[in-house]
């Protein structure tokens, strides 16, 4: 049976609470203060596959959309990762973080030693956006919805818990959380008026599922290469290499 | 062998002096005041639905980018077709053109009555750029070195020989002559930069001779069903339908 607005949008939530990756114990860790400083730049190279895929992901969907002003609303999303004239966007402030924890911007923009199944969880994300319907992209998009928790939880405990943290290298969490409660709203809204069977409300909701998926998985190969059993599968970065300061290694 | 530099470009200039549908006899037709409003208006309807289809290729393109930089630079073909806060984009300029030819520019909008054959060609071209090379997409764009001349001389046999013509009418092609020349002068530097062996100038070149087959089969088209034999195939648009005052019928 077709759900309300209301029960449908709860719905929606309630895979965030179960399913989002603010639940990983690698957050834990990461924003408790637990991290080896390698463990830190582990993340932030994996990390950084995502964020460089996203604009992809987005201009993808735009590339499907036939009505000019959906397009103009979803714009904005690309200018927040890949900068304006007034803005540096997402990827160079990501890029300043790989700095400040010591890793060489280059390296880290090369995109080389990210763990293949980073690779294959993100470049599937961006597939599901390139052929699934609109509603499913729009819908997978969602997770934004729990983001702004995670990015405040993260500000807080790296500038408890690190060195390196300061308003600087932490700016990209910063102005995600200024923009994404935009994106998430205008997309919330779209969903809620789109998804409006039955049939629809199932797929919007495993679009979400699936894209919690693709985060979580992401933290479980970081776990697995640098934390336990810290195994690096072939080609995964080296800790000592990918420096700014080689002398460092 | 490779070509120089130089002789690259003129290979490439060659390809529109023989085969840029300034050349296809519609357009002599349309600049010298020869289409009957009709003609005019079955123009509109078709070239709409290359507008419309023209930010979801440059959207594709964008989404096959790796670098933010180049992503940056073609972002702005974009914003001049659907448009900013300051700018109203082209898309919106030629519906304008639209309902000064008497057209309902939702009719126009809604794409009905287009041609199959124009979105045969138009749908190839957004096919090509989503699956070929880039530098063959980007080649398959400098058929706006060949722009500014036919809007030059368009806005000037519109003019001289049609009512509707005035500067709110034909304010897409004024402002294409401004946009034009920026993404080209990239994009023709870009292309050079790129194609240095012989099999990629062999591709680029391939490219832009496939684009100018897009446009000019879009003439053909049009020429087929409106002006000789001028048999409408089904489902294309019929005189005295999509008309702003239905008391024009």
């Amino acid at each position: 049976m077709t759900q309300t607005r209301e029960d449908f949008e709860a719905r929606l939530r309630q895979i965030g609470a179960e399913r989002y990756h603010d639940l990983h114990p690698f957050h834990d860790r990461l924003h408790g203060g637990d991290c080896t400083p390698d463990q830190v730049r582990a993340w932030v190279i994996n990390r950084y596959y995502y964020q460089h895929s996203i604009p992809m992901k987005d201009a993808a969907f735009m590339s499907r959309v036939e009505d000019p002003a959906l397009r103009r609303a979803w714009r904005s999303r690309i200018e927040d990762h890949d900068g304006t004239e007034d803005n540096e966007g997402g990827i160079r402030r990501w890029l300043r973080l790989a700095e400040a924890v010591g890793l060489d911007p280059d390296y880290v923009a090369s995109r080389t030693g990210v763990l293949p199944a980073t690779k294959f969880a993100v470049d599937a994300y961006v597939r599901f956006v390139r052929e699934k319907t609109l509603l499913e992209a729009v819908a997978a998009s969602l997770t934004e919805l729990f983001a702004p928790k995670i990015h405040a939880s993260r500000i807080e405990g790296l500038l408890k818990n690190y060195d390196f943290a300061d308003d600087s290298s932490l700016s990209y969490f910063r102005n995600r959380l200024k923009e994404a409660p935009k994106d998430v709203a205008f997309g919330l809204g779209w969903v809620l008026d789109h998804a409006d069977t039955q049939e629809k409300q199932d797929a919007a909701a495993k679009a979400l599922i699936f894209k919690t998926d693709v985060l979580w998985s992401q933290l479980d190969a970081l776990w697995a290469a640098y934390v336990e059993p810290g195994r690096i599968p072939p080609g995964g970065w080296q800790p000592g290499t990918g420096l700014l300061d080689a002398r460092a290694a």
